[in-house]
């Protein structure tokens, strides 16, 4: 039997990091909307992120993308962070919208374009010190369109090169994060298209190396799930890029498309203890909030998140075990199915009264006015992102 | 057995459209690269598109997409072209970039972004009949995100007004290609995703109406050809939008990815005598270079569909028919093979001689200076196009 | 606000069929598990239906597949059915298992095979006359492996002799579904692979054709739910083979691998009226249990269907379609998921007690001591079916 | 520049082992088609494997398959082959066609089956041992269909126990190739559904243990190339499963889907000097012939990898590398087609004769009265095979 005590715990303790480019415009090859009030600094998408977490109450860090949120002074930034409840979470390089990074960045093969690109790794490692943020999380545009375009084993090479560089600049207390992706915007190959591409290069630098696992960058038909559970075995799972897609890499919310596909990816996280905040697994969201407004959009996704999670500890696993073991295929899947079928929205209500938050927190959102108040507010200046 | 001398003749009459987008800056949500010496303005496009029919001498129309090539004279761009040799191919209306369209344009439903999107279809109806264009090319951005987001039927519903009452304005000689693709920027339903939808309209159209192929707007597996097949045994089939893909719209060169599967559409095409001009089936481009050089690239497309056309024309029918009406397998695929492994490259270059044409385009083009030349000249200045 | 009265009156006259062939041995090309107890016969496979049907209440037509339900006396089989409670269902041709049907069925090349598939679609056709069928439900396995193998349209034109042949022969009442499935066994081309292909053929045939939706027979990333709304708008939905998939065919139980999905599909078909009686749309089950208990896993399945469909009528229209009028994404989303969310198990529980059921279907076979019984008597013999 | 005669002298070299399955029937779930003539048992099998070496002399090995080719004495089996030029490949132990295996066989949550399991496994490594393979070719079955029907952990545990014990027990000389497949019969997970997971497994097993690629068992999109030369690069590439596929693993002749994928996979192996004997990197034909006649669809499979390889050796790597170190898209993609487009069958014509055999493998087979000897001599009696 599950004990109700211990979930409402774990969900009350549940951390997830939400994104600053959330906040920013966004929007696909064929247009970038512009939405009223978007944030246009990264002061500003602090302080939309604050209201995240004043209505979640599970949201205490926020991810930063560089140079997008370049500032003169990190310190600075942290302390805004930490005036609004906020801690910095994982930094982001950007090696990708530059007219040198054509070919690629740290896979280029002028060692020029690389040089470049291996010194922003290292100016985002000592970001990442100056803020307080326990990883570089590392996605690479790198990739080549055309077959013959670019020798595949000389770019791991480099990019092998690159990560040692990058791996020996780590401050005390950071740790890398490689994230995969199988296409886009390379079309022929990427240089980091899947976790065993991203795990052979983990296991190469060290113990502080980790794979990043986003929902939104696999094949059709792959079993997320499995590769979760196996980089939990592997000890090698840093973290999630939450968002969902229905055909590729879509960057929806997360558990928009398919539900259940993120509550089984969470319950496998739960049945190897992947909550504990010893297992340091970083639940992070990122996604592009195309056409709803991005505050709402995030709390949306929050809640989401929490609803997978709250089914995933309902599951019965002393039950579900049993049915295993005994080869009950229906026995096991219907253990499943009744902690998914569970409607634990009234739960989740419950523990955030209990963590003195507004049981609806887009309702909430909604009353509070700051959608209004920025509108209202933020006119004039336009933030690096997504339509730099 | 194949008769050279008609492999010849269809070689020398084949004619590709190319649009005038791939002249200017393309690039992925992630970055546009821009180019030296891309085109800044349509006359500008035309004289590149001129390159490339000077050649290849197959390449005697172009594409405008509108508002991007939007001039105040439209009879004189075309005179324009003529000067250049060329025609006004088929008119693109764009109806994705503005803000009025973030959810949609002819499917919006708000009926004002209705009546804006559809006056724009007429104005392009109307360009068409300026510039003698024998296409209006309709293909709707159109979509939704979310799951409840909007009325699947309804959408379709006002799609079926805009297309009637464009339909009803069609000038003399002007028919409609109606586009259709599986996803982006719609992450969750599109309004035209598949060639059935596509098919249902233009039924319903009338005779003017015709299905438009982009080869890079399928689910992964379908089988294209088998699509071609279908609607030209229809009496349906527009034309085709070519491009080829490794994971989807990923607008590579055409017969980069996969040159097999485009001698295989072409086979059908031929097959069913769609080679012929009073098939009225058009073969377009449409393709975003962008890493690599514009107009070298659009002159290597044009190569690609040449050779996948010789092998297509090279298939020996009669022994294909007996090998198939014999239930012999391996019999017809060696046939089929047979074709496809012949090196056609002597042929094109004896067809280009007799033309009058440098038998090899490429090196040509690359000595004619023409990419120096504009490299110096177009400073400043920046077209409207996907970077817009 | 959804009228909880007529949820519950839908619920209770919900129709699903079931397929005589789940309750036989099946499997994958690499194995066929045989389970104890499995029916033998026609007669036992009815028996075991009626168990799906007394303990769900909502499943009373069988599907029959021929040559492998064939008796000799159809009127008994179906006076049999009657004494069960039960009505004959649709009637499903089998042209795939012999030895002449190794290059096609009705697309044959070799017109003497060509003649017995048609012949044996006939002999279905009095078939369902003489049980009272209401539908003959054509799949085909026709296709070809190989390029070249044979001529895609002269397939369709053979095709379409045969369909029009079998539609002249229909018996009053009887209509034609015509199915259509992406691959397996055909891997290079199947001659009705997308809902495009079998809507032309049934718009030729006339109006008692109509297109059968298989949720297992589509390329990955299809939309289903899209093309469920479209053929509702175009008049031509004639029913669902259900079953869900992670992969290809998988034939898994309805709803077991995205069960969002399946209640996306549902949603259309209320939205469109499509549960009431006179939409005529056929629920029919059509699923693979290789590994799990077939008479459970067919009230499972049931039930699953049920979930779907107690959600989908629990949507608040009148909410969701102000919210759409507003373009108010996340609004439209919340309305859906509100619907999705909800635990529907006590509704339907209810519902069946109203119905005179036990309020646990599962529960009440696995008391019934239905499956000792049959794993006891049923002992020798071999039904035809998947391992004939 | 390419060295014509080092070309000359690898395509002579060449290394291909057809499997004896290929010459037993095949089908799919839906239908096993018997042949003529086909082979009845492990010795006709490997008489027919003598022809396609006899007619293309680059298949000097035969794979074999427990428990389909089991015999009483493997010493004597050994014999046979050598007496007709052949050696014993790679030993394929079966542990997916008995009942036992229905939840799986080295991952059955049963430990008795597991020991019935690595019992088989231990069987054949010693059957390596008799017959003097260089390999025990591993490929699981194992799988599941529902979510929470077994512990994917737990699964991956049992799995290395029984990989540990097998490797343990290799005769000297013989190494374990791991093969991957994302699903069948498998429809929720595959114990080992990609490269990454083989990989796992063989670093943490020893140096004897490699990955095996088998052509069709990836997710649409995937990226085969970039795979094997990521394995190149790691030292842990084992060899090749060839086949081909448009849709899943549909098992068609290796070339026949995607020709130009071929030869960029063998481009890989060329350029990390993979055809040396000295890189032990095996490749294997795997492949059923459910619809062709098998003996020349081999042959024909044969010669297909032969001209990918042909194709791929005539590549300018000088000139590539020049093109890819300036950066010149274009130009590197032209060196690839220069070497794809060349009609390397007059080349493969004279390497044949060279050899003193025929240069038309196909219809010296035809003439050499082979066919039709074995439909008349091979009446009676059935093979252990797919339809076993």
């Amino acid at each position: 039997m599950t004990d109700i005590k211990s979930v409402r715990g774990a969900l009350r303790n549940q951390w997830i990091e939400t994104p600053s480019w959330a906040f920013g415009n966004s929007g696909t090859r064929f247009k970038v909307f512009t939405q009223d009030g978007v944030a246009r600094n990264p002061y500003e998408k602090l302080e939309d992120a604050a209201q995240v977490h004043r209505f979640t109450g599970v949201t205490p860090s926020v991810a930063l993308h560089i140079p997008w949120d370049r500032v003169e002074d990190y310190a600075h930034l942290a302390k805004h962070a930490a005036g609004l409840g906020l801690q910095i979470g994982a930094i982001n390089p950007n090696v990708f919208q530059e007219a040198e990074y054509r070919l690629g960045s740290v896979c280029n093969p002028d060692p020029k374009v690389r040089r470049k690109a291996t010194d922003h790794l290292l100016e985002c490692a000592e970001i990442a010190g100056l803020t307080g943020s326990p990883a570089l999380s590392l996605w690479f545009a790198d990739g080549t369109n055309y077959p013959g375009q670019d020798d595949i084993r000389a770019r791991q090479d480099r990019l092998s090169e690159a990560l040692h560089e990058t791996y020996q600049a780590l401050p005390t207390g950071v740790r890398i994060l490689l994230e995969y992706k199988l296409f886009e915007p390379g079309f022929y190959t990427m240089d980091v298209p899947d976790w065993g591409t991203s795990l052979l290069h983990c296991v190469d630098l060290g113990e502080k190396a980790f794979v990043l696992v986003d929902t939104g960058h696999h094949a059709p038909g792959t079993n997320i799930e499995f590769i979760v559970a196996g980089l939990m075995r592997a000890g090698r799972l840093g973290g999630f890029h939450f968002n969902s897609r229905f055909y590729a890499d879509d960057d929806l919310m997360v558990g928009a498309s398919d539900p259940f596909q993120l509550f089984r990816i969470i319950h496998e996280i739960v049945s190897a203890h992947g909550l504990d905040r010893s297992a340091n697994v970083a639940f992070m969201l990122d996604q592009c909030h195309n056409l709803e407004p991005k505050i709402p959009a995030e709390i949306r996704s929050v809640m989401n998140v929490q609803e997978a999670t709250a089914k995933a500890l309902l599951v019965d696993h002393e039950a579900l075990h049993a049915a295993q073991a005994a080869g009950d295929v229906l026995g096991a899947y219907a253990v499943i199915m009744d902690a998914y079928n569970t409607d634990v929205r009234p739960l989740l209500a419950e523990v955030r009264t209990e963590m003195g938050l507004d049981p609806d927190p887009m309702a909430a959102y909604a009353r509070s006015g700051y959608a209004e108040r920025i509108g209202a507010e933020r006119v004039g200046g336009r933030a690096a992102g997504w339509d730099a």
